[in-house]
């Protein structure tokens, strides 16, 4: 039996993130229509990026494009577009393309960098958050050396060749391990001429110490791993300036071209919503059915939306993970709706977390039982195949792993893209 | 024994095309200091660009970063450069990170795109040659499909998914051939809402076929697969303008939103040489063993350089196995000078030519045999695998080759990079 799609309630997903993702592949099109709307056509495997960013992964490798993965599904249309405002009377979404008519709206539009009012940064620094961005810290690093060869002066030689990373969690962690690899691998064959061991990698963090939201084994294990691998770790330190010459925290001057910022993330919600409903770092509130409350058939998933439960009453952490079971209950919930069923409360599984600092360098914290080194790298390697969307990208990037820990070399150092950063120009966040 | 480096005479080769590469591969630098100069970091196979445009194969697959391939070569510098002139009263190539001075220089700068002087279709039409085009190239095909998606006006639709190659050499019959395969493969499920009989693909070529420059028995067959394809063919048919909307060919009028530009290339020879040393489609005139005459020191080899031989009065063709022929012997040469032998006069070896139209179709010619086919087809990428520089990027490539012959698929459909033509804007060729 053909159902008459136009009789449908039309679900409009904003994002095609981890939460956008798993509520489309989990909703039933026989009771509902779906259109999702994402300003790329592919999804970003985000916690990969920084493998793009530091030469190891070729962007095709953790992106999987949106109509691929929804192509048998019925009823689905996908819309590349950008999402401009909604319109909560007439349930409208403004987009690049036009209006959207919805029944519900599901906003899942994830996190954008956070830079706490500090313009200058913001202007700065380099963000990386979206894997076209990954692709210009790529160059932006490898640009440096090459401009350090031609370089006379030795202050600016070092200043050049001098990274300063903003955040002590996952990411920056995983970067600065990424970083001190490649000085220690691949850029002493490829720059002979310089004198490597004028190449500093910073790392600043808040906090007393890195991976805080993790175990205390893990940070302590993290902050060994990245000292041993000659990572400056300023602790307790926090940036307050950078002009695009000379970063300036509460510890020290650290001139350096290159400042990364993995320190902040706040919510990325849509214009037009009722002010009331945002909360702490720019997310929307919702309870604990991501339903956005006071309005109508509007909810918030991922790290867009600020749920509060028992265990976590200030909201959850802003993880995939979190991304994921909300946008799988979700979609359960639509799918109980519509069958007349009960709808079910949000309840996060803490599965563990990981972080890879390097070669035979990792941590894993699973809830009862925490490790590290080589066996917590393999384990964080394994999970990270599995959850890449995809076969072929799984085998890509087998094979890259493969190559870089039988060879010691990053395979993708190639300078593509024209060095876009223009210092005293603030980047949109969609302008990349 | 130490040599020391200073005092042996330095060889400047600038390009790291095919010709460029195979020189500095196999010149000796106990006898040679050797500096190589390009603008990318990277080495680029020309040849399979045309699969980075059509989504079969990421940029990173057929590109090799310069400075890894002569990673352990001695007295060998690579710097990434703009050339900006030569002055040969000083011996000395000034460039966009400063002087650098040449006791030889070798011109291996390659050749761009040649429009016979149509401003409005080098303004309009996109050109193929480097990385950053074919991946530009990729994004506009993919975004024409996603506005097409929402126009209303079934002719604009129509000149949206309207594809014009302008040439019918290897290129064009490539891109032809691989635009056809995405029509049939790929595009119906990414697109289900559109109806691609509406999506068209013409080749246009000034000569009475295609192929031109290879056998009787290849044009006619390529001829035939791309007949079958559904690809139209316009032979005997010249460009004469395009506005960026319509193109108007000496037969008639093409709606087309996209004009790909494969038809002539000529030589990108650098300023300040002696202007009468300039020949056909701007290349350097040089001797059967590639040196410029009247010039002191000055050599050029591959597409850039016009060498006449007996077989070929009117210049050796603009091919890479001209280049790379050409590059081994000039190697061989300067090794000869430096131990006091006789120097050798060019001789090309015809190793037989190649073309793919898509799978199972292709056309080799060997210079005592010809044939077609799936043969013709495993022969053609077997050929190509072997070529490619590197180890990763042969594997890689393999992968994504029996992937899309096993599940009729392209995997690398990402629209990375903002759709950066701007119609009415030239795009200078060193900005892209």
């Amino acid at each position: 039996m053909k159902i008459p799609e136009i009789s449908l309630p039309r679900v409009v997903i904003l994002g095609g993130g981890f939460a956008g993702l798993n509520i489309a592949k989990r909703i039933d099109t026989k009771h509902y229509q779906v259109v999702m709307v994402d300003r790329h056509n592919y999804h970003t495997f985000q916690p990969l990026l920084y493998q793009v960013a530091t030469s190891g992964l070729e962007p095709d490798s953790i992106a999987y494009p949106l109509r691929k993965t929804f192509a048998d599904k019925k009823r689905f249309h996908f819309r590349m577009a950008e999402v401009k405002s909604v319109d909560e009377s007439t349930k409208i979404v403004q987009t690049s393309i036009g209006d959207i008519r919805y029944d519900h709206l599901i906003i899942a539009t994830g996190a954008r960098s956070n830079y706490f009012g500090m313009e200058n940064v913001e202007r700065n620094a380099m963000p990386m958050k979206t894997l076209t961005q990954s692709l210009d810290l790529r160059s932006l690093i490898l640009q440096n050396f090459e401009k350090a060869l031609y370089c006379n002066d030795i202050n600016e030689q070092k200043r050049l060749m001098t990274f300063v990373i903003v955040g002590g969690g996952p990411t920056g962690v995983e970067l600065a391990g990424a970083l001190a690899e490649l000085k220690t691998q691949v850029l002493p064959t490829d720059y002979p001429d310089l004198d490597l061991r004028d190449m500093e990698i910073h790392l600043v963090e808040a906090a007393p110490k890195v991976l805080s939201a993790m175990s205390d084994h893990a940070s302590r294990k993290a902050d060994r791993f990245l000292d041993k691998m000659g990572v400056h770790l300023w602790m307790n330190t926090f940036v307050k300036d950078y002009d695009g010459q000379t970063v300036i925290t509460s510890e020290r001057e650290i001139p350096a071209e290159t400042l990364i910022w993995a320190a902040g993330v706040m919510g990325a919600p849509i214009q037009g919503l009722n002010a009331s409903k945002i909360g702490a770092a720019n997310r929307i509130i919702v309870n604990t059915k991501c339903e956005v409350e006071g309005a109508d058939n509007v909810y918030a998933v991922g790290d867009v939306s600020l749920m509060a439960t028992k265990n976590f009453p200030k909201g959850l952490p802003m993880l995939g993970s979190v991304a994921m079971q909300q946008g799988t209950m979700l979609a359960k919930n639509f799918n109980a709706m519509a069958k007349g069923k009960k709808t079910r409360e949000f309840k996060y599984k803490d599965k563990g977390t990981m972080a890879t600092i390097g070669r035979n360098r990792a941590v894993v914290d699973l809830p009862f039982y925490k490790f590290s080194g080589t066996f917590a790298w393999f384990t964080w390697m394994f999970v990270h195949l599995m959850l890449l969307a995809g076969f072929r990208n799984r085998v890509v990037t087998f094979i890259n792993w493969a190559w870089g820990y039988l060879r010691y070399d990053q395979a993708n150092r190639l300078i593509v893209r024209t060095y876009r950063r223009n210092k005293g120009e603030v980047l949109e966040q969609n302008d990349v």
